[in-house]
């Protein structure tokens, strides 16, 4: 079938909006129409040519939800008419992975996926005769996709679609890394760098659990309502503060941060919210992604008096089980999307989206097909 | 009351056997008759002058065993008699640490401690009517000793005092890095680097919990046997693996170590030591104190896809609650210490303990007053 998509044929260049063929669903994969897109950095990553694992020509997008149209043979999970959001972290809950409770990082298609390939080796898009790639197992910039059955989380019909594409990725990895991986208690104070898109779902994530102190850590005053308004209780600017941005964080907090987030991809940053934690039990959580190549140091003093220092993807979420409670989360008020989407488009003016994003000026922006 | 002790009078010198005098215990303060002493590495450290707190004159040695024969008024948890192990971090049941059950960091007379003085801010030794300081709230190199009552752990009285001394340190902080920080599941493997005193404790650590493989890496050969004994199944000298270490590691657990511990004080294995952990859930807990100033370093993208770096202190044991346990695992024979007491000593002869420590030619010495 035909179907509607921004192309990214080389790295560097802007997304081209073309027509390109889809291949129906084959064994225990399923054709899912997009209804609503969210652009991520991540595509913007990709886009860049930055990424070494950057494949083109390939179709982007990875934050996503729509409507299963058609499901291959044996596929059981969901039918025609579910309502679904992609998910770039499948869960197979049959491989090593799955089975094992301290993860979420299900591996069962990892290989074809990080060539752009359904599991099967092939694409189901074609440009020209000419096989175009997934990206991160999703391609959700097109109207139509196709997607293996355990890469598809179904949510309830009453959730709008152009809000609920963000749990595909950006609201599941903030709230996800204080409540799947950090597991933050009530009464924890916690330090958040960083207040995009991610930081303030930590914010939200870090008020829905009972969190105690919520200090954001950023370089723009601009920042500071929003995350007002997602809970966050202290702000503070590196910048304004006189001298040492740990040393500032450890006495706000009388003692340290039970719980930190980077939510930069800055590898200073990532030291720095290591040693704001409190002695004996402090833990940091690496959400954003650094560099090519770079890396994180500290005195290993720091984890030897008690502080621990840890990552997280896609917020710990195994997103079959998990993506549609977040969206019950959301429908019940508990978290809030619609304020991190401060922009809409239709698909041919994309690039504006990638546009604002490298200007600062949007938190998320959404496509509507 | 005239005692007889090892002195450090200065950084870089040999002990010096003097007799010193010692005050009674005040309030909250028990004097120690100590029977037997370890000779550890932290010792040596101090002694050395690379310790950036050491403090001379002081009398050192923090791995006893005695008998209390005098409390001061308000001690109601030991009496006269009572066999006791001296700790280097105390359990005072009331801290914001001790309260939290994340950690066994006791931060109750940490300050004094730190400065080489009791809680109230004084020296109980002194030479020649001039003040020598205590170190690491346990000065076991004396024959008699006086510390805080929050700072001893009551033990069974069968318990042979020229074995338990050593659960005065390297017994539990081998063995407690596996039980209390790490807490590894029976069935784990377990990579652990540096087959000294600590990582042979950490093997009977892994044993004991019925971890499965439990491989030892060591650049010396003759370390091997006595890992066997102790419960390495698997030795791996990274002179004779040609090429990657890590990689090595990888694949010989099949994916990864659950559980890793550095055990050398050298940054660069413990960079090794985390990165052979299984990705998803691996976490490498470090123990070995490294050099003044040296950092650990790594890319982010090892924790974000799920591996953990932590550091340990002490085990994570509280000592008050969980000395006796480990004492009572030695009596019940399900730990070795004999082995690991390779020579024993008077007091006179301590300075050969340490030449013994720096020649690499014993596990550990112990001093029998």
């Amino acid at each position: 079938m035909d179907v509607r998509a921004a192309v990214a044929l080389e790295a560097g260049k802007p997304l081209s909006i073309e027509t390109v063929q889809l291949e129906g669903p084959k064994a225990g994969e399923v054709l899912i129409e997009v209804k609503a897109t969210g652009i991520c950095h991540t595509d913007a990553f990709t886009l860049s040519g930055d990424d070494p694992e950057g494949l083109f020509p390939a179709i982007l997008g990875h934050e996503g939800a729509g409507v299963v149209v058609d499901v291959g043979p044996g596929v059981k999970s969901v039918r025609k008419g579910d309502h679904v959001i992609p998910l770039y972290t499948p869960e197979c809950r049959e491989c090593e992975y799955c089975l094992n409770p301290k993860t979420n990082l299900c591996q069962a298609i990892r290989t074809t996926q990080g060539k752009g390939l359904m599991p099967d080796g092939t694409s189901r898009f074609s440009m020209n005769g000419k096989p175009v790639l997934h990206y991160m197992g999703c391609s959700t910039f097109a109207n139509f996709t196709v997607l293996p059955e355990i890469a598809v989380a179904k949510v309830r019909e009453d959730a709008p679609f152009d809000k609920i594409c963000y749990i595909g990725c950006g609201v599941t990895t903030g709230v996800g890394a204080v409540v799947n991986t950090a597991k933050v208690e009530p009464g924890s104070n916690v330090v958040v760098f960083g207040l995009g898109g991610i930081g303030l779902n930590v914010i939200q994530g870090a008020r829905l659990v009972g969190a105690n102190m919520i200090i954001g850590v950023d370089l723009n005053n601009a920042r500071k309502p929003l995350a007002e308004k997602f809970g966050m209780t202290h702000f503070v600017n590196p910048k304004e503060v006189g001298g040492d941005i740990v040393a500032h964080l450890v006495e706000l907090t009388k003692g340290g941060a039970d719980y930190s987030f980077e939510c930069i991809g800055n590898v200073k940053t990532m030291r720095q919210a290591l040693e704001c934690c409190h002695k004996g039990w402090g833990t940091s959580i690496i959400i954003g992604v650094a560099g090519a190549g770079q890396e994180i140091s500290t005195r290993p003093f720091q984890l030897v008096t008690g502080r621990n220092w840890r990552g997280t993807a896609f917020g710990g979420a195994r997103g079959r089980t998990d993506v549609p409670k977040i969206v019950d989360w959301y429908m019940d008020g508990k978290i809030n999307i619609d304020d991190l989407i401060t922009h809409t488009m239709p698909l041919d003016k994309i690039n504006e989206g990638f546009d604002l994003m490298h200007e600062g000026k949007s938190i998320r922006s959404v496509v509507i097909y």
